[in-house]
């Protein structure tokens, strides 16, 4: 028994490492108020989905862990702490072999918004980071691009300043 | 080591039963052509998003393991066997606070497409699934049904049959 207690806790420590060092993606850098891009988003589960009629873009609201349970229980006002939303947002292009089909063209931008009402309380308890194109390149030249999220997002202040109305899938 | 072989043999069997018991959504019937809804289906990763103007519908693409490898690998022409690519479809409403995004309102259906080339070789090497709305009805009355998915699908022929283009994400 001591022998499988020490493999369990090589394992378990080798996953704790694992997980330690590879938080954030290394190569994106942080914005200027210090959000780093999740590692793993990608991989994050679906939200919602949503398209824009004014500036001619489509987009993915993916969570983490924190903000899909949130989501499917309907917990949602205000979310947790430690919910991150994340948008990934692509022009709208044509299929090209099917013209009423509107698909994800060039890469705008990813934006997450994280959820800690003491250290964002200055931007709603919300913190806002957003990473231009393929490059990823942060947005904003100083933590003050925050208070242009917030201009907007203050108008669902209702709604835990959040937009998306996360879907339910049967 | 006998005890810990003994231990980690009791993990592995408990994996692979649970694994085996919730390989399908036990609740939502087959359709008649044999497919069952895949449990687990709405954590599946994102492959593209896409919306329509002739019907008035938004959906997400997401993927299995197999699928979400081929797609991120470029490895689509043809899709390998075993990939199954689903389409959550919901209709079209506007945002109460914010008029020009459009959001998904009534879901309308899943879909899936399952690959296996021998399998369904009448249908192209996919195999097609749906069900409606909330109550996840299985659409089709009997198995004829997929010749109605193929006859549109057969317009991208070239692109195995597949109408979405997986997305890049950063």
């Amino acid at each position: 028994m001591k022998k499988t207690m020490t493999l369990l806790k090589i394992i378990f420590i080798s996953i704790i490492s694992v997980s330690a060092t590879s938080a954030f993606a290394k190569k994106v850098s942080p914005t200027a108020n210090g959000i780093h891009y999740p590692a793993g988003l990608k991989n994050w589960h679906v939200i919602a989905s949503s398209y824009r009629t004014d500036n001619n873009t489509q987009r993915v609201i993916l969570g983490n862990h924190i903000a899909i349970k949130a989501a499917r229980s309907g917990a949602t006002n205000p979310w947790p702490r430690g919910s991150i939303l994340a948008k990934l947002v692509w022009k709208n292009t044509t299929h090209p072999d099917w013209s009423t089909a509107i698909i994800p063209g060039n890469f705008v931008h990813s934006e997450i918004m994280v959820k800690n009402a003491s250290k964002y309380k200055s931007t709603g308890g919300w913190g806002y980071a957003r990473w231009i194109g393929n490059s990823q390149q942060p947005y904003g030249k100083d933590k003050s691009f925050s208070k242009e999220c917030l201009a907007c997002h203050s108008q669902v202040k209702k709604d835990d300043f959040v937009f998306t109305r996360p879907v339910k899938i049967p």
